[in-house]
């Protein structure tokens, strides 16, 4: 069973064990003398320490690529580029952004938290008071609901991995139960949705069924072991475990218990999907499996033939990723990947296989299947049914065209 | 069972659904107007978009605190600010460091990684050339051997919880396997350490037994998500999982393979315990079962009675945390915290309990036992086991004393 490279597709153990792979991974040189020559950095003592350290300044490329609207002051997004990094964290200060009003600064000692409406008692909290109660910490990601997006359109766009589907990342996130604020304020009869509100200028607000809010929201103080940065909420953001990133309310500032959702743009002209029909959905807030191959991905090179990783990351609102599958030949043929562990639901996972490029074209796809048995589309099937209007959830099947000379460039295929 | 916070004990399961807390978590206010007053960050758009964030200008005092030796350009430590975190991953910035010759800059570009020695046939590999091989993410600890060191003083040092006990931290970091290298190079007969070197000044290396290098040992190109900061030894660093922090040697430029140890400064003068027989133990490489309770710390202060959670960080270079137990008396009674999960191997896990505080007296300790086993010892016993000439590997209980006015000061208890 050697021919996997020969049919172009991705190498199952038995190949790798086979010795399928026929070809060096990597080519290093031989070195030429006894020992390595002393690289100039040995010869001087380095620079000293310091209080909160930075990437090196040759990894500048790695940053967020931004697309803000000019005529609307913070009205924006920037990417995660995901195809710089790996594991499954985001370093904090590359975590996506999409705001509709910009960054507020907010001095924690004078930020409130309010919880009114259909309460037993309508409570406010200082920051101090929120640091009070018992906290958890989780890993999982958030995906904007508008991720993705240009994917909807009738040609692939020419650009990154992140570019495309760089709204999503994923942090280790502290907090709250909100669960224990709602049971201190006691919920009123007919209180059926939590509506959420950011102290930024245009007070973006949006409604969350209440058994989620006391299934597993938290209120959210700490990101990857630290306080929240500013771009993501700082000091207080409300986490929607594996839901769309606009109902993670950032700069979070009140709580209102209601029989009805608050009907507010982002909940009816926004995040919504017009349907073929002339109909719409609403309040489809789940993520819905999806995957990526961040490596190779467009802008990268195959510079020599041999084998390569291919690696990606998949998740899913819905709970833990059960299955992902690579495909080489442009969906023909599925290989299981391997899954870096532990799997936790509602968070990056990072998938790995082996493929052997010998010099030919080829069309890269992942597939993931998640533990409800949910599996990503492809591309063609979602389109057909949601249509081109779409704007906004946009869970595909992507593929990568290699070519013979190892270039990378997005393709629908 | 309501007797908790009578007996000065934290709580458990039992006592908490008895309604044993009997106490407020928080005292939040109550609402006055019908919705919450609008904060000033709502009069105006908010700042736009960053390439790679940074924390808010609040979290200023969340930073490593350093001690550097005047006398030896870039020879000190800063530590990881654990009181001030939450979670297990150590932000990037904030990762302890540990450098006896400052942070060399390398450029990435002119970096090389040889491996030499005994050996079928020496290699060297550019950047990337090792980028090309597999790779395999892991979430471990690195804890330095000098960590705690003031606890071997006859008195209790007065100062935070990190600058205690943060030569730890805690990342994801992202690799080759290092045993894919020594297959490409073959290994020669009698080879049975590997030699590893820095590229800082002083050339530091270290020896690690040949087969923990072929088991896990990776050469790591990641943490958390992003290419290695300058300061966690860019581009390339050894990760011995497990063990002491000296192992992992940064800025990794040669690899030798040899039949005895290098005995080098690090592994005879240095790292290495001065027992009360007048021997030394040597390659002492395994970080034994530690914890910490990080909240509440010296230099938190309990500004109103009520319940507490207490929380921190436990971890074993021998595997898995399978316990932590916490007292507020002392020791004289112990009660099993919960487990942030999932519980990794080699990893920070995050203990929570739930405690009364009325207003009286508490030494609180926390205690930790790994899945082989093997657990945190009381201070006195590890005083009397290995004297008071060792300036390294502590793995002592540690007490905090909280008074009555609710200030936290370090103890020997």
């Amino acid at each position: 069973m050697v021919d996997g490279p020969e049919r172009n597709a991705v190498l199952t153990r038995r190949d790798l064990l086979a010795g399928g792979a026929g070809l060096l991974v990597a080519a290093p040189a031989v070195l030429a003398g006894a020992t390595a020559d002393l690289p100039p950095s040995m010869a001087r003592p380095g620079s000293g320490f310091g209080v909160y350290g930075q990437p090196s300044p040759f990894e500048k490329h790695t940053a967020r690529a931004i697309a803000a609207n000019r005529d609307v002051p913070g009205n924006g997004v920037s990417w995660t580029p995901l195809h710089d990094l790996e594991g499954t964290i985001t370093p904090s200060g590359l975590h996506f952004e999409r705001h509709h009003s910009g960054v507020p600064e907010i001095d924690p000692s004078q930020h409130r938290l309010a919880l009114h409406g259909r309460v037993g008692k309508p409570l406010v909290w200082t920051v101090a008071d929120v640091l009070r109660y018992p906290r958890v910490s989780r890993q999982l990601f958030i995906e904007c609901g508008g991720n993705s997006n240009s994917l909807w359109n009738a040609e692939p766009r020419q650009t990154s991995a992140g570019a495309l589907h760089g709204l999503a990342s994923c942090s280790e996130w502290t907090g709250v139960p909100l669960r224990l604020l709602l049971e201190e304020a006691g919920v009123a009869r007919g209180a059926t949705w939590l509506i959420a509100e950011g102290a930024d200028a245009g007070g973006l607000h949006l409604s969350v069924p209440l058994s989620k809010a006391r299934d597993d929201c938290l209120l959210a103080l700490f990101q990857n072991g630290e306080r929240l940065r500013p771009e993501q909420g700082y000091p207080m953001r409300l986490i929607v475990p594996g839901w769309e990133g606009v109902t993670h309310v950032k700069w979070l500032h009140r709580l209102e218990l209601a029989s009805e959702p608050a009907m507010s743009r982002f909940e009816t002209g926004r995040y919504t999907d017009l349907l073929p029909s002339g109909k719409a959905r609403q309040f489809s807030f789940v993520i819905e499996p999806k995957s990526v191959i961040t490596n190779p991905s467009p802008g990268q090179l195959l510079r020599a033939k041999g084998v390569y990783q291919i690696s990606g990351l998949a998740w899913s609102g819905r709970g833990a990723v059960r299955r992902v599958e690579v495909s080489a030949d442009g969906g023909k043929t599925w290989v299981e990947a391997a899954l870096d562990g532990p799997v936790q639901r509602q968070c990056f996972t990072r998938f790995r296989i082996a493929w052997a490029w010998r010099g030919q074209s080829a069309v890269l796809k992942s597939r993931v299947t998640d533990e409800t048995g949910a599996t990503q589309p492809e591309r063609a099937a979602l389109v057909a049914e949601r249509g081109r209007h779409g704007e906004f959830h946009f869970n595909g099947i992507n593929a990568w065209a290699v070519d013979e000379d190892g270039e990378v460039s997005h393709v629908y295929a």
